[in-house]
């Protein structure tokens, strides 16, 4: 299966790219692009580069979009730091650079000359995509699927609104009427998925350098997520993205209607979600609404331990 | 304690009513003031006085708002039936009337004039409650504490709202707003309350006529929700109320911070629950969280027993 | 023609309040009732004794609402002053006193109990209607028309919103959906109707107490329109409503649709006016679109000279 | 001065268009830009083609967006037919080709690569603007202003909205906010720059095909304005903005604060212009406000006869 990662590096989109481009995994990266997000772009794309370089992975990169579709740019330093990777030892500059197209058309060319359809995996805000299908709307019919990490039936930015989606959330509103099939890993199933000072213990005593950057990556997010949020762990939100295209027996879905609230004076950027069926709306999102934990966490570590090999 | 109790009887208003009024009931039914809401306002007040007659209660039962404040009017007959009251075989008119004053007066009337603090149960939308704090703000000084069935962290009318802030957002806004202390049990909570076939086997048992009109609120109940929710049993929402003030050890709550939405394309009357204190908005609403379920049947069974001595 | 004046004067209230009243008015005054808006409205209900006691007028007067339906107040003391009415010279407590009703209540019983239909001119936020016809909608038959100073094309208070109805927007939706005939003088027309230095000049030559109570007044509000909107004289707002009462050749009118903006980010409280007639929707209101000003000037003259007599 | 020419042609458009391109033009268009607006972008800039063709004109023409950033599309058929540009009897194909590069690119690299500042003139919605500024914000850098036709203090499409901002006003948010300099001619001047009869006969007497074309055009908009809107005249909307550049005498402006609604009920769309300087904020659109209507015409009929030397 050949995916498109659009990320915002960011802890949890580090070990997404880190589980996608594992020896064990299914997974072809056509190409990893960058959006505004946990911080600024040019901040994500040099993380994007700086795992790329830890893990030897040499796909184009591509920056996308500054800001938001039409909202004003909001960040979030205090859980990811403030070059947006916080944790490990990194060197200032990454020795790989991106190429020289922005990230929209870089997804459109790809998307309009792939020989079989794309998955796209987005795992932040959703600008990029939006973008792209604004601009070009005839990719709908090249994408397999858009898996992406956001939304939930709470919030963690307000308490209505996940963060990915309440950035930018007409983009959100764009992608989901899209019409091209979405699934959707929200709060309710990423904050199951918490790495824990035990976590980091494995990780050391695999004694390899990307196990030990995962491991460096962890200890500041857990800190971050005990701070801000009070929480016993680290949720790794997007590498469930990635998890379930390497494993699909990891998470249960329900095929549901959602829609994007952009008006609410509390609830912009919240995804509603028709679990109950009362809208009479038609499903237009696959939701993760259950998931085998061990499963993924054995995946994890096999994934992980396969770079040591 | 002493207690106004602003309904639309609906089943689940009516087991309030029967609970608070029941031979072990600490609380004093001052009065039962009526909304439109589950159905018309009419319909409502003849399903209160019926329920009096049943149970042989005299309190002065008023009528209130036909509409709400800002919305159009909607009704929920296909939960309640036609008359609001459907299941059991009732006369079509009772014997009690209602007196010849505003519920919104009455309410004005009886808290200005108490001689001690009174508490509001309010177990339909929010109308009656919201006019009488918008025309006499003074009242606010002597209400004890707003105990309500309403809202929760999803909905039941929308996927985002539930049926009794639904109907009068605005209304509910002005509540939530008003500084006075509120109480509140959503659908997190009362959708563990199920009345089942058991339930309704064994008030049977019970042998005597409140008891066998409860049964016959539940049958017609019980169908309902399996028709229209699927759901293995019907809540009986509104009772939690009472029964929190009848035993305040069945329920655990948090303090919490709660918006209430009414601008959103999707989330109109919304009842947004910041329960990871991520507003920093200070807490206006105790939210029932926990839940002690043999603790809540078993005083449910004792005050319908009660009846029967 | 009998009408119920419903005012926080202000001093344009009180110049239509001063029209009403006069020898040559054929309008009878069967209350005065009053409405938080220009400043609180315990204020305005003492501004209202106190022109009533200048002018000998023995209604009943009757306070209303002291806060809006939903919105926090807000006061337009830099219009008006602090007290409301500043300029003339006024004795700090009038002679006359307030009946001991709700204004809501008086308007209900005026109107149920009239036998013949009523005419409500609204000078003030619409709050007070707006909860009559809330509590007891079948005030609706007894409402010859509802006459109010309110929206225009442009607002005043925000660049889309007039005073009287961005105080209280969704009063204001209430009362243009309840299907009452309402006639509207907005902005682009009382605008037009200013008392200029002249003005003054000739009310001091009259040489009597109204008149130079009404001068004081026009000093006052002429100066705080040059100060705070560069205008070159005080617009009488309220008065038009009075004063087409009166003589109903002083403005012409278009039947339109309105629809008041409730949600707008930068809208809200507009009474969107569509006078092209592009929604379909049937017109609900008679706006006021033209103006014989030296009619207006005549009828005002008049009716403050018949106080000398 | 070089210009941009981003529109939805569209008869009005067509007007800009060769005036700018007009012998006594000081303007050079730099490329064509279409849109959808009118109607569908491939008839848009089919028309465009036929426009270049008319008049001979070789510049790039390069098609943009196909829909709104994040509404759903909408088209005004019944004002410019089913081609987007009815009455003139033109051949299904032009002979001129549009570029093969999308509008948004060809602006951001017109932009980039320009040893002197461009000058936008924007006579359909404003997608490609606001996606241009999205995908590369340093574009604003080498814009010298932004001019276009939309807005005014009240709307076409809908009572508060004219139909270029209703169509994408989150686009139109996107560019009133960016901090780029702006002219808006809005449509309380367009409306009174009337073609009639007597102009369709004057273009009649010049006795050559461009103008010909025009008045062929003018026939079927001025019926279209007359049975759509009552009008008698068809305002030559677009063409102010190209008409100001060619003469800065002919309109006057005020330097006024503007605010785009995208979160109205009725209101979306609209420009609400703070006329009276109420909100504090700073000016952001030079707006035009006055017209010397002769000097239009004048320059008008001017730019016609130039092509018949
Ligand atoms: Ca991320
Ligand atoms: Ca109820
Ligand atoms: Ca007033
Ligand atoms: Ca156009």
């Amino acid at each position: 299966m050949k995916i498109i990662l659009d990320c915002d590096p960011g802890h949890d989109d580090a070990v997404a790219i880190i589980l996608a481009a594992s020896a064990i995994s299914p997974l072809t990266i056509e190409a990893i692009t960058t959006v505004a997000g946990n911080v600024e772009v040019e901040k994500n794309t040099l993380n994007a580069l700086k795992v790329c370089d830890i893990i030897g992975l040499d796909v184009p990169v591509a920056q996308g979009a500054v800001r938001p579709l039409v909202k004003q740019p909001e960040i979030a330093e205090e859980i990811h730091g403030e070059s947006g990777l916080d944790g490990p030892n990194l060197p200032a500059t990454p020795e790989r650079k991106a190429i020289n197209q922005h990230a929209v058309d870089l997804i459109i060319d790809k998307l309009l000359t792939a020989n079989e359809k794309l998955t796209l995996v987005l795992t932040g805000p959703l600008t990029n995509i939006a973008l792209a299908l604004i601009k070009e709307p005839k990719i709908k019919d090249n994408i397999e699927e858009i898996v992406l990490m956001g939304g939930g039936s709470y919030g963690n930015w307000t308490p209505a609104a996940e963060f990915n989606i309440y950035v930018d959330a007409e983009a959100a509103k764009v992608v989901f009427e899209s019409g091209v099939p979405v699934r959707m890993f929200g709060l309710d199933i990423t904050h199951q998925v918490l790495a824990t000072d035990k976590t980091v213990t494995e990780l050391k005593e695999m004694d390899h350098p990307v196990a030990d950057f995962i491991a460096e990556l962890f200890i500041f997010f857990i800190k971050a997520y005990k701070d801000h949020f009070d929480f016993n762990g680290g949720p790794v939100h997007d590498a469930c993205t990635v998890a379930h295209l390497m494993d699909p027996a990891i998470f249960s879905f329900e095929h549901l209607h959602i829609d994007i609230e952009t008006k609410g004076e509390h609830t912009y950027g919240m995804t509603v979600i028709d679990r109950d069926r009362v809208t009479g709306k038609e499903p237009n999102v696959c939701v993760a609404t259950g998931l085998d934990e061990n499963r993924f966490w054995s995946l994890f570590k096999n994934a992980i331990a396969s770079y040591g090999n």
